[in-house]
């Protein structure tokens, strides 16, 4: 099973990292795949430590993608690390081996410590939307057009019935976005 | 903002009954439009209280749609009523107001206590393909068979990258049922 989440992670300077990731959840392990090269697997190697966020709030999703990072972080609780405020929960990981790859490497981690923050509010269409969205506009330059403006066409009708005001904001982040990507490749 | 839900009632002689809901979330007020006629309009009616349950179990979305309603079920700690033991939280609602409509009445809800039981876990990508699916079967007499085919078919991708085995078998029943359906209109 693959949940979608946020990890941070801390440079040897203290300077935090998000990234939007998808983690595999196997048996009691977290399974991260960090691209190579990426700042999260750097700092991951570095430290050994990160923070798997559980967030509703899509536009830090979504804004990991559009240059909108500046969300606010609070210290973890155990490890040497941040979570962000916005966490529904968090868990606090630790590696406890690699699987060397050289697209991707497995860092197997271990939960070190677990954070409840606020309860979870239901489904919402318009989540799930703008998570395929963003997942689209990380691909947009691999994918013709047609087929990105009718997946996107067909992820507007739940968006449109569900959506609160966070929701409309991600939204227009990542559309905007893939529209501008479409007009770059159609112009070069 | 709508969230995705499952709202258990009771009957005068205390029948529980389950159905999935989409809640309208408006300032401090839940809006819940039950159609007329159905069971969850009638305990609401005579009752006037319910739960909202804050689900990620798909498979009971996807039950109440293809004959899987015998989840296990604890008593609600404030009102009358009951809640999910899969639930990740519960609200427990009483009817402030009604909005009467020929179709679906509008019924204005205040929540009277909350309870949180386990921590959201992320997003999950194939959670939501199931939702839609079963959205999808709740419609397939209105809609032509190539626009569920090649809906099915999308949602599919998302699904097969993520599913565990909670959504692999909510996704068997619903996508057997939209078969059988479709099978049905084909030779009637």
């Amino acid at each position: 099973m693959i949940q979608e989440t946020i990890v941070t992670t801390l440079n040897p300077q203290g300077k935090a990292h998000l990234a939007p990731m998808g983690i595999h959840v196997q048996n009691d392990e977290f399974i991260i795949l960090p691209f190579r090269p990426s700042t999260t697997l750097d700092n991951l190697l570095s430290s050994r430590t990160a923070v798997i966020n559980y967030c509703d709030d899509v536009r830090i999703f979504a804004g990991c993608l559009t240059g909108h990072r500046d969300w606010p972080l609070s210290s973890a609780e155990i490890i040497k690390g941040v979570f962000l405020n916005a966490a529904l929960a968090h868990c606090e990981v630790e590696i406890i081996r690699i699987e060397e790859d050289a697209i991707r490497p497995k860092l197997f981690c271990k939960a070190i410590h677990q954070v409840q923050h606020r309860p979870f509010e239901g489904f919402n269409r318009a989540q799930f939307s703008v998570l395929e969205a963003a997942i689209l506009l990380s691909r947009v330059n691999h994918l013709p057009i047609e087929k990105i403006e009718s997946e996107l066409k067909y992820l507007a009708i739940g968006f449109e019935k569900t959506a609160g005001p966070r929701e409309q904001e991600a939204w227009q982040w990542v559309t905007s976005a893939i529209q501008e990507k479409c007009h770059e490749a159609s112009h070069s």
